[in-house]
């Protein structure tokens, strides 16, 4: 960037960044920190935060700049074509939408979480229904006024990974339902059972620890980052300060470990993204579904690994002797790659996950193209469990109002989780053809090479490339269903013979 | 309030303060929570919100619903006058100042920050000497934009609290100086001797666990605020979300005890302030010696006392029982009160803490009226240390150079430690002699009737009366050595005999 137009856009980017930061900051301590009588400030705290960047995300000169710029877009390079295209998409869903409809989804979205909060607590999905109904209204509105039309689903879809589909992941996750079928059947029929209620009183300052260790260990840089406690795990923040957490339970280790390692994925995209351009698109994750495949490669494909366990499991052993005593090694491996029938997506494994993903996109599509009313959704819901899982809810809790996604109007989110799954699985075979040694430096507690791989072939690219054409340059193919289940027939049949 | 500009105003109040206490929290956040290389992204967050709330500060309309009221006043009730004319003293400070001078002096800060920071690490004045010279210039230039003209040390004291001035001071702190003299003189020349080696390994999860206990048997409102660990201890935030600090030392258990009460000290005055006017005068604390006032007596005549020890001696034995196995409850007990010739202030006793206030009093002055110069400082230091306190500090680390407060342009910021002392004592007599039995009160581990004679007649008072005033009100007369000199006597000399 070096022209003064290129060098204002810079300036006002870096200030939205800034300030967005803040407001980031303002939600990990309303997760992390807050008193529990101390909401009705916090509130009032980020609302005028959301103002205050929303007026730096609508200002004119920036809309000037933006204009100046594309008028000579020919000029630039392509890095800055790349930061002008992007920060104009970004200027636009924040200049189109009225005012008046920012306020009204606002307050929308406050009220539906509650309804949904009480209808999960009195397990009664008619409660929300109506809200529902306008989440659905709301998100129709939101696509007309960014320009998209009656093609509201895709909108969503392409707010969470840019590029990406309808069309193109109904025919991924179709295939993928076809090829799951015979795996999840064959595990679920096996004999062998893996017992998860081997683990009891792990005390939670020694889970801290060990998980400290890993992620460490896993390259999380702890000079920039940090982990608390919140009651969801979740990741914050950016490579600048990148803040992650995860939760404790005495009887549940594998729990906070695997939340935490999930994170840690997530902490090391971010730290990974170039340092000087946090506030271009060119240091922004390019999405929900790479983000997830960085968690997920992280979580699965290196932390459930025989290779990774053949290193920790002494140290895991040391700090819980007792504990652990008479745990075999084979039966605290299948614990770890335990595989069941659950209702609640997410305490669900990683073989049947992608399935609760499924449902929850097919239920989408149907909402969006109207051939699915927010009323009848618990009985469509109920029917997709039972025909996927074999699964029938107690209840709406249970069920359909498990997940807190829809009462923000967050549609088009959920498809994220199993795309990142394509691509984990994706960059896991392809890192491995070019470094073969991988699963040895696991055994030593190395995986610096691995962290470089990712750091050259996803990080690096910033928000330059969508989703599929990121995963052309990293893995050498679009997504496909066909390392995600090669991956999953690898580590579980063995496992469940 | 009820007409629409007094509404516009209270709006207006309400955005200022919301947007001042996101900043605050960036401030607790950086010293409690920000990973050591994160520190170039806060200074930018920092920057971004003072220059968000410096424009809400100076916002237009607010000076235009300021002169509309201003110029209907009599028609409003004593309350709104208040609101009304301080806030248009916080407006004219944000408004007066010019842009440049704010650019200007936020750079200083910084600069002489480290320059303070290197020369006391060096133990060398000479480097911090022109960076001192340039914050003196620069408070003088903030006097005269604020219409103080030569009066520039009243300016900086009427700054942290309204209403007081240098000859006031000055008055109360010459015959302190020469009544504690024989005090002071007493204590050190008697055989006894404390001894406070007695504390050593003291686990610091229990020490946390104590403090907590006796914090919230004060009063403090953990529903509310809450407690972390910081280098410096302090409290921030307000009323609605409280956050103060501690540190501990194993070998210090005391440290982090009364360090933790002094903060409670503070976090009660903020929990007590009327809750519905955080934004106005009526709801923000009268100044910086009535909020030391109220950490001073928490700290001192409350949980130093024979009463409160009677009330809870036997269960820091319980927590610490091999500990504390060869300590006499006397020998206890000297220690919290014990008093010894300390060249570092905040590390002193409440008896000679007095003077390392009188001595920086007496040196601001002679710096704001010209008879001192910044590279004279040093040798005028040593001589009032030698003087005062019979010390001579072994170098310029130990000596001029040990406190922050100059390096970022805080003069007349001192004087306020010790006002609060003056207070502290006044409100303890004053209290007692309405509630005669509060020791008993201690002796149970009850403090609610001291608390609530607090928030009737200091903290319901808000910013509505001056220092002086204040005094009046609460105790029945303006501030004196009185009071403190009495309470010394009382609680020193018997010990000391």
């Amino acid at each position: 960037m070096s022209s003064a137009p290129l060098q204002t856009l810079d300036r006002k980017l870096k200030r939205i960044q800034t300030l967005e930061s803040v407001s980031g900051l303002l939600g990990w301590d309303e997760l992390v920190n807050l008193p529990p009588e101390s909401a009705d400030q916090r509130a009032e705290q980020s609302a005028a935060l959301a103002q205050v960047c929303h007026n730096a995300s609508v200002d004119p000169e920036l809309g000037q700049v933006l204009a100046d710029l594309e008028a000579q877009i020919e000029s630039l390079d392509a890095s800055d074509q790349i930061v002008l295209k992007e920060a104009r998409k970004d200027y636009d869903r924040a200049a189109r939408l009225p005012e008046e409809y920012v306020d009204r989804k606002a307050r929308l979205d406050s009220a539906a979480y509650h309804a949904w909060a009480r209808a999960r607590a009195d397990s009664d999905f008619a409660q929300f229904a109506p809200f529902l109904q306008q989440q659905l209204d709301a998100a129709r509105e939101f696509a007309e006024h960014l320009g998209w039309g009656d093609r509201a689903y895709d909108c969503h879809i392409d707010l969470h990974d840019p590029g990406m589909d309808t069309a193109t992941i109904a025919a991924l996750f179709s295939e993928l339902k076809t090829e799951l079928a015979p795996i999840v059947e064959r595990i679920l029929n096996s004999n062998t059972k893996p017992d998860v209620s081997i683990f009891k009183g792990f005390p939670i300052e020694a889970q801290s620890e060990f998980l400290k260790t890993i992620t460490s260990d896993l390259g999380f840089d702890y000079q920039r980052g940090r982990i608390d406690v919140s009651l969801h795990p979740f990741c914050s923040g950016n490579g600048a300060d990148t803040r992650m957490t995860t939760r404790f339970d005495a009887d549940n280790p594998l729990d906070s470990l695997f939340s935490a390692i999930h994170e840690t994925g997530h902490g090391l995209y971010e730290q990974g993204l170039p340092r000087d351009q946090l506030h271009t698109a060119l240091g922004k994750a390019a999405g929900m579904g790479a983000h997830e495949s960085q968690s997920r490669l992280w979580e699965n494909q290196v932390c459930r690994s025989r290779a990774f366990w053949n290193r920790y499991e002494s140290d895991f052993r040391e700090r819980f002797p007792s504990q652990l005593e008479n745990v075999s090694s084979d039966a605290l491996y299948l614990a770890i790659n335990s595989v069941s029938r659950n209702p609640i997506r997410v305490d669900s494994d990683e073989v049947t996950y992608n399935l609760h993903i499924i449902i929850r996109f097919e239920l989408e599509q149907r909402l969006f193209d109207g051939s699915l009313s927010a009323n009848d959704l618990p009985e469509a819901w109920n029917a997709l469990y039972k025909e996927l899982l074999d699964i029938t809810p107690r209840n709406d809790a249970e069920g359909v109002l498990q997940d807190v996604h829809w009462s923000g109007g967050a549609f088009g989110y959920f498809p994220s989780y199993c795309l990142g799954n394509l691509l984990a699985a994706q960059l896991w075979y392809a890192a491995l053809e070019q470094l073969p040694e991988l699963e040895a430096d696991f055994e030593r507690g190395e995986f610096t090479r691995l962290l470089e791989w990712l750091r050259t072939n996803v990080h690096a690219h910033g928000k330059r490339l969508p989703l599929n054409e990121l995963a052309v340059a990293s893995t050498g193919s679009p997504l496909s269903t066909q390392a995600l289940v090669k991956y999953l027939e690898d580590r579980y049949l063995p496992l469940y013979s």
